[in-house]
């Protein structure tokens, strides 16, 4: 029971969380943000690259982004220690301006791609490749692709069910993206690897989905359409949305690729980051952002609620603990339960019992 | 010390508590309220019947509120599963369609009566003969009789005190129902069975009490009063008030039946059910609607403060704990501690160990 | 670990607190304030001395600030028992009359000096020379001195850390303080007693500090300017400032001596008391009001955003299990804390397990 448990607390430490939105960090900002427990200061250097530390003196424990910039540098706003990039301080005013040895902000590697600030909290070395590639959101003009950061007071794995069962789109969405009952029935092709759990919904709807019927040659006709998602760990999932008519294969049909990545807050909350690039009028800023909102919309008044509403039946207790009634459409979902159970296992057995006990 | 806490933490579950009024669950509602620390979603059949069911669908633990209703039927906003007003689930659309064996909601046994709607929420089987006998709450019009909800930020047994021990009238509330200090200095009758405690006061007073006064044959001669109180686990109070001038027996002189019944939410607050029947002016309407709302403000702007002072200087320990400083009034009211730490003690004895400590 | 935590946790309890200002509790007031994780009720008697009892009838615990004054007496608001000033129950309404021998609340010793309300709130006997000579605040007319009360949440030695550190103040404060720099590269002279801790910085700047400046011959010429801080248990400091120019001695410079004092609320919130009087522009309370409320200012929109942010991310950590980089402008607060955890180290050998493992 108390192992369960702690499991269901934790989060895989070791691997690419999104920290923020490339877009909310601005050249001169010092932004914060709290991430896996830890609230981490992020800024950018003089060249625009990103840095991230722990948001915290390692003096008097003063909130670092309460601070000021001097250059790359950030000076803390309690007794003016001051620290470059890398986490070291570099400048002591009182006294003799001995600089004490510990005198070290912990830093995380960071990646900027795809739009977003990747960050590394853990312990072990960062490993770059282990940032999946996710180039399909550089492809186009910047009026072809939106983003946006959400927070929601929820454990990620909720949000991870949410969007690897597509089948709930019917039930709780509205007409826009509806597929007419035709989605549920289907059970959906499923595929795992050691790192990633992929399922693909394949089916014909008359008229087509909403969204996508008005850039099909025939909006009142009958389509073709699929979903795919593929999530990878720790918490991103790619989803794919398409449309065609007649013979017009899906690779030159109408749809969209959208990123769906979490980054837990806390145990019992999350950063909800998500973009979504689509084929279609993409130089159409206005639709650009009309769709944007409406998606932002559905994520928080639609699926908010429901998903806030079980992390409070769910009580902080492990999913599986609570003897869920699981279904055919539940399968892509508990596979990625069960394999980020096992990783987090595998990160467990390698940290030191006394990390552990401490943690 | 561990088992005295545990003890002031529960509330007797095999018992019937009041889960709403009547009036409060609509002919289209989905109710819900926490009732003994767990959401239940109330609703009526289209025959009138109500229907308690766990707030929390089996999937993946929505709430049910948030669906929506098909006959008399129950379809879960989150995946649409479909329960029977027995909990059974009747419809998955997902797949095959196949329905889990598990797919099933607890429902709670009902009782809808004297205006309220009873919950058994036990493991044991509901016993209607528990219910005792409210009817005088059924004797008269309807606007002879008001009926209230409010909810305490305080334990329930802190709203049994007050009412079984009356010597707070004068002290705590205002000149409509003051007894002129008549009250305080009698050391009430009191009678105790398994499962009630009673106490009675009698008294003259001149003027009479104001709220009975001007009902009299003469409003500012003496009056002979009573107050009885009679408990009934698990926090049942029914509770009389009459007065009367010259010979005339209190049977036939002017008074109020009330009910004061309180549910836990949780451990740290109540809902609080009050109805209160009168034998004057029962045909006026507006009458009743003052009245009752006097009353509300009595419990909440006056009572109120006093005992969620009192939750809070009591920080969760147990009353008798806390060494107490008891005096001749509060006989009834340690009492009914008493009785119901008796009945809560016997209904642990029932509890398989492994329960208690999953609990 | 634990033990380590405990002695955070806690606060001397034998020693004397400010409960509040004088001029907080008027005549006729029931005022209440948590003190060291207990309410207190504060009143005047007739005569004018105050009042300090445990805010909570014994009887059935209601907040004892909710009742009415008779006199030098209290009325609990709930069953009306009365209590006169030594907490002794001298009325019970109920019943016979009978006063129950435990029928007593607790009450504190206090002494009201320095324009402060003390508390002694520990179980030895109070011991008034324990509470330090404040006089140099009664020397003066009222438009002199300033006193303010302030709530921070956060630790109280957080707050005793800033005022011992006044290597802060051009990094944390404006102008109107600012020492261009010269403060931070001091090393104070420090001493230290069995119970006390002094610093003193010294120091010349051109101009000098503006606060003082415009009351100094020359307020552009070099001025030479002290700082002194004395803490002593529990959380007393007195803070003098001066600034002298020419030949002038200190003595008869311009300046001002503070009392910072704290009493910890609970362990993570504080009630930060203040008083300043100056040597200056004695006589005009507008300047009083101004000066006042600016120092008010900078504690609460300067200090009090980067305290509690510390507050925040030490998590109820104890200050040295989070290794600290101590620098030479730590020496007078790092000796606070270690006498301070001696003390409490005395304190607690003194008290009995039993006791302890209740508290």
């Amino acid at each position: 029971m108390y192992h369960t448990r702690r499991s269901l607390m934790r989060y895989l430490k070791n691997a690419w969380y999104v920290a923020a939105l490339s877009s909310e960090v601005g050249p001169e900002d010092l932004f914060h943000r709290k991430l896996l427990g830890t609230n981490v200061l992020l800024y950018r250097k003089q060249n625009g690259d990103p840095v991230a530390m722990r948001d915290r003196c390692p003096h008097r424990f003063a909130p670092l982004h309460l601070g000021k910039r001097d250059g790359d540098q950030i000076v803390c706003h309690y007794h003016a220690l001051k620290f470059d990039c890398t986490g070291q301080c570099t400048h002591n005013p009182h006294g003799s301006g001995n600089i004490p040895k510990a005198a070290k902000v912990p830093t995380y590697p960071l990646q900027e791609k795809y739009g977003f600030i990747w960050i590394w909290m853990g312990d072990e070395p960062a490993d770059p490749t282990q940032l999946p590639d996710y180039s399909p959101l550089d492809n186009g003009p910047p009026t072809g692709i939106g983003y946006t950061h959400m927070h929601m007071n929820a454990n990620y794995q909720l949000m991870i069910d949410n969007v690897m069962d597509l089948s709930h789109i019917d039930h709780v969405h509205g007409d826009a993206i509806s597929t007419r009952g035709q989605l549920s029935p289907i059970i959906p092709e499923v595929k795992e690897t050691e790192r990633s759990v992929f399922a693909r919904w394949e089916w014909k709807q008359t008229p087509p989905i909403f969204v996508l019927s008005h850039f099909l040659p025939d909006p009142q006709a009958e389509a073709r359409h699929f979903f795919t998602v593929e999530w990878m760990p720790p918490a991103n999932i790619q989803l794919s949305v398409g449309g065609a008519q007649g013979d017009t294969p899906f690779e030159q049909g109408i749809g969209a690729y959208d990123l769906h990545t979490c980054t837990p807050e806390t145990e019992d909350s999350t950063h909800y980051f998500f973009a979504t690039r689509r084929n279609h009028l993409e130089d159409d800023a206005d639709f650009n952002a009309m769709k944007l909102k409406a998606m932002r919309d559905a994520f928080e008044l639609e699926d908010g609620p429901i998903i806030q509403g079980v992390q409070e039946e769910m009580n902080g207790e492990e999913f599986f603990d609570l003897d869920p009634v699981l279904m055919s459409n539940d399968i892509a979902s508990v596979k990625v339960r069960r394999n980020l159970l096992k990783l987090l296992e595998i990160e467990d057995s390698k940290t030191p019992q006394a990390e552990t006990a401490k943690a």
